[in-house]
Parts: structure tokens; sequence; C-alpha cells
């Protein structure tokens, strides 16, 4: 299984001295974790996608471009790129061009996004949450498997026999589709062919096992082979030399993160008790010392019928950037190595 | 004057075999460029916006956030934007986030575009040529200048009481207009106080000097001090070790790019007269050995009333990428120091 890091990039306050980190240094600490994950041999390098004054990834290809020009091997993708709610023609764009800089390293990963704020902003309606996305991700495969295209939709303007310029290296250039639980988004992918990246975020991971298996089922009843059938997982987590001081060392962050969802949200706020459980075996939180985290990703890849990729996202605004960097290099020198031959 | 660099990022055919640059090492051989130019003291160097097959900058904000993390000192802009086919909550993130990549060493010129292929690839109407840039440079002004922004306009969907993350380094983030020769574009630019990159293509440069003093005189009547309206040269040119390998150097690429754009715009085909013509003293060519250059450069600026910035586009679909390579360190070391106390 292939092991690599995810970030939202949020903002940091300093654990040791409450200092907060200003989002141009904080940019400069992203790019070291980025090269810091390429040096240790991770396989791959995702930033999300937010419209929030706590998180500094609203560009995702921007970044990343940047991370290409510093980094030699490692893979570099979205996660996600809220593609609902921009243009497919752009969007093919930057990442072909992010393609080229990084020499066939690009993953571009789409999905409708997990907070709304983008809808008010591009001036979508939450009505159309589905059709934006099915019909902008039907052009962007169109773009990416054809030069000249012609199509019309509702959410954007026609193109007439245009093509689409500059073309990636890749070809074609992988197209992931991001999802939450939503049985449908699992269906679509497989029918489509496309490889799957799955975020979970809460519950026990092995609840996912029908859904992977109706991606699975549905990608070969349409015709696919099962080797395009690829499975990855976005997870939550963090690794240290202890459990415990992985524990410690998170929970700060964790409790301020998921206390002001909840609070937007309208659930209960979080607690410690919650905090423990779902770092536990079932848990979603991919939490502990290499040898907890190796065996809970071989567990789970288990569960789920064999997993291709899992992205660690340890971003978390009370998490200092020394220990972040040590939490990258655990997981690459460490973590990679157990799981590498499942 | 501070003198910099601009590229279109043309593919190239390497005059010497006749291989055609494949688009990744075309795009490895322009960051060479940029690292160069910024190596070499260069003040900045500006990436072009084209839909079309022979040009790999259709997501200019990519390759700059890629030469910003490779470069120390260098100012990276745009050259141009084409803001009237784009949307200014996007393009302020992207070059925000350039922004806090660079350490505040963004310059984002907008401009509304030389070719017209944007139009129909964002299904929007020549008809509106002009209103569109005015509508989303005075969305951009005000996402710029205040963080929650409400407005609301005809060809973008309104905004209420939202805020525009991430914020950039700069602030203000520099916004430049792009112009070419409409006395309109100069006397907005004055009126808006903002800083004016002149793109001259054909013809005299010096018959630029109207319209550059109906930019002073309209930004003095607005109130704005003349430190604020700076003007900048965006020319065509080349800088080799003699003239005369400068104009042998340069003249089959210039020949085949000319040809295309006559082709298409049905202008007569060029000549090397004309070639010869426009290199001249005169010309809009700005090429020759270094001190040949350097005089363009002061005699033009004299007869603009005084230049801040020149950028040299050197880009040619039959230029030696070690000739380009001479071009940029001979600007950088001879030209640049000889124009610096202008």
């Amino acid at each position: 299984m292939h092991v690599g890091v995810d970030s939202f990039v949020s903002s940091v306050t300093d654990p040791t001295d409450g200092r907060v980190i200003g989002a141009s240094e904080r940019m400069e600490h992203l790019l070291e974790e980025i090269t810091l994950a390429d040096r240790v041999g991770l396989y791959s390098f995702g930033i999300g996608e937010h419209h929030r004054s706590e998180y500094y990834d609203s560009a995702p290809s921007i970044i990343l471009a940047a991370a290409a020009a510093r980094t030699e091997r490692i893979r570099l993708g979205s996660a996600v790129k809220v593609l609902s709610a921009d243009d497919p023609v752009r969007v093919f764009q930057e990442f072909a061009t992010l393609d080229l800089i990084s020499k066939g390293r690009t993953d571009l990963v789409v999905g409708r996004g997990s907070f709304t704020e983008s809808f008010p902003l591009f001036g979508l309606d939450l009505a159309d949450y589905d059709s934006l996305f099915i019909e902008k991700l039907e052009l962007l495969l169109q773009i990416r498997d054809n030069v000249e295209v012609t199509w019309s939709g509702k959410h954007r303007p026609a193109l007439t026999r245009q093509s689409i310029y500059p073309r990636p290296m890749q070809d074609p250039l992988p197209v992931w589709v991001g999802v939450g639980g939503s049985p449908e988004s699992f269906a679509r992918a497989g029918l489509l062919g496309l490889p799957l990246m799955i975020a979970i975020i809460g519950g026990e991971p092995r609840q996912f096992a029908p859904l992977v298996d109706l991606y699975r089922r549905a990608g070969a009843q349409a015709g696919h082979a099962p080797e395009k059938l690829k499975v990855g997982l976005h997870v939550f987590g963090f690794v240290a030399e202890s459990t415990q001081a992985a524990a410690d060392t998170i929970y700060p962050g964790w409790n301020e993160m998921f206390t002001k969802i909840s609070r937007e949200r309208g659930f209960a706020r979080p607690t410690r008790a919650q905090f423990d459980a779902t770092s536990g075996p079932n848990g979603a939180f991919f939490m502990g010392d290499p040898q907890t985290v190796a065996d809970k990703i071989a567990r789970v890849g288990e569960q789920l019928g064999g997993v291709d990729r899992l992205s660690l996202q340890m971003t978390n605004p009370r998490l200092a950037h020394s220990d972040l960097l040590r939490g990258i290099e655990l997981l690459g020198t460490e973590v990679a190595p157990l799981v590498a031959d499942l």
C-alpha cells in the first residue's frame, strides 16, 4: 500500500509560546513538510481546498506547483479540488500545467467538498449539489480524453470544437473521485471506472466495506478491469514515538478543530472520551506510534478488501512545526515500510 | 529603471537540429530562465496567458508559483492575466497564495488580452469586451482593499458580506493595468490611480507619449500622487553579444510568429525589411548588443516622460534554450546596470 500525507494548511498557533504563525511563514513550513515527505520516500502529498479564514488552501493548485518545483519523486494531488464550484476547463489547464512542471507526478482528486462556503461565494445553489458535480465531472473527463471538445450542459457555457491547452505529460491525467459516505458516489465512480478516494472523518472505517464493495461491483458490471478500480483512503491521524506522545501532541488542536466544526453544524461538543474512542483500534483516527498506525492501516486495508493508497491528514491548529515534521518522518521511514507489501 | 523579462512560453523548435522541445522539457527550460533572471539580479519575470496550442501559459499563476519556489529576490507577475475571462475571486485567491509563497514578490498585471480565444472558451461575448473588464477590475479592487465584500454586477454572481481568503503578504497586493493602444484604458488606469503596463507590439514607442500624458493627467486630476502613477513597458526584444548576432538569432522565430499572426488576422506577411525597421532606433523591437538596447531603453524612457519598468518579451519559437539564457544573462549583467539610474 502506498502511504502519503494530506494537508488542509490550517492556521497554526505555536503550542510552546502561543504565537500565531503568519500565513507566509505557514506556507514556508508547508513547503518544508512536502520536501521532507519527498525526501523520506512518501508516495504522495495532497492539498485540500477551503474558503475559510482559518485555512490557507483556497487555491490548492498554486501550492502544489510550488511544491512541484521543490520536489523530485513524490506525487502531488488535490485533496480534494471542489470541482462543483469551479470550471472544468480552468481546472484541467491548472492541473495539466502542474503535471508538466512536476513531470507527470500529478493526481487530480475531485469532489463536492465537505464545507459549503464555496456555494454562495461562486453564486451556486446548494440544491444543485449533485447535478453540478455530475455535469462538471463529465466535462472534465471529456477534456481529459479528447484534445478537441464539443459539449453542452446546464452549469457552464457550451464548447464547440474547442481545444484545451496545455496537454499534460501523463496521458491520461489521473482523475480520482473523492467521496464521503454517499452510496451514489461510490456507484458512480465505479461505473466511470475512476479510482476512488474515500474521506473517512468519523465512525468506523470497516463500515465502509459495503460501499467499497458497491464501487467494485458497479465497476465490474460496467466492464472496467479490477486494476483500474483503485481505492484510496484519506484519514485524520498522527504518528509519534509513542502512542501517548501522539495523543498528548495532537489532542489540543483536535479539540479546537472539532469544537469549531461542531458549533457550526450544531453537533455536541467533542470530548476527550470521544477522542480516545476515535483513536482506538476500530476508530476513524489513525494515531499512535509507528507500529500501532501500521497495524491499523493493515487491518482497515483487509476490512475493505484491499486499499491502494492511504493519506494521513495531520493538519492541526495547535501542532508545532517540528512535531509535524517528526510525524512525517516517522510516517515515511517507519510506517510506510511496514505496510509497503500489503 | 527596473528591467525584467516577460515570457509567453511558446513551444520551441530547436534551431540546431529541428527537434520540437516537449512541453514538460520546455517548462523546465522556462524555470531555468526564471532562476537565471533571479540570479543575475533582474527585477521581474512575467508570464502571459494564452489558450492556444503553441503556447503553454494558459495557467500563468501555476507557473509563477513554481518559479516562486525556486527564486529568492525577483518579482513575479502576470503579463497579462486576462481578467475579463476569469473570476476576480479566483484570481485574487491565486495571486494572494502566490504572494504568500513568494513572500511578497507578486505583481498582478490584469488586462483584456490581445487574442480573443478566451471569449468562446469561457462562454463570453466579444460585445462585452469592455464592460467585462471594467466590472471585474472593480470587483478585484474591492476584494483587494476589503476583507469583507458586498458587491453585485452583470457578469458574476453577487457577493453579500463575504470574505475572500487567503489575504496576501503585501497590503495592498499590487494590481497593474495592462493596456494596448486604447486612450480609454490609459485614462481609466489614471483615474483609478493604478500603475500602468503598456504593451508595445508595433509602431514607434514615442507615439505612446500623448497616451502616457493622458494617463498622468487623469491620475493627477483624480488626486493620485505622482509616485502612484507608475509606467511600465512590455516590449518584444532580444540581447546578444553583437547586434548582428541578435538579429540572426531572432529573425527565424520572429518571422514564424508574425507570419502566423498575420495570416490569422488578415495582415500582409511580414518581411525582413519590416524586421530591420522595427529593430531600428525608433522601432518597437528592443534588439541588439547590450549598449544598443540600453540606449534604446534610455531614449524611449525620455520620450515617454519617465518609465519605471521595462520587461523584454524574448519568447521565440525558433530560439535555442542556450541563446535565450545568454540573452537573459546579458540583460541582467550588462543592460540593467546601464539603465539602473534612469
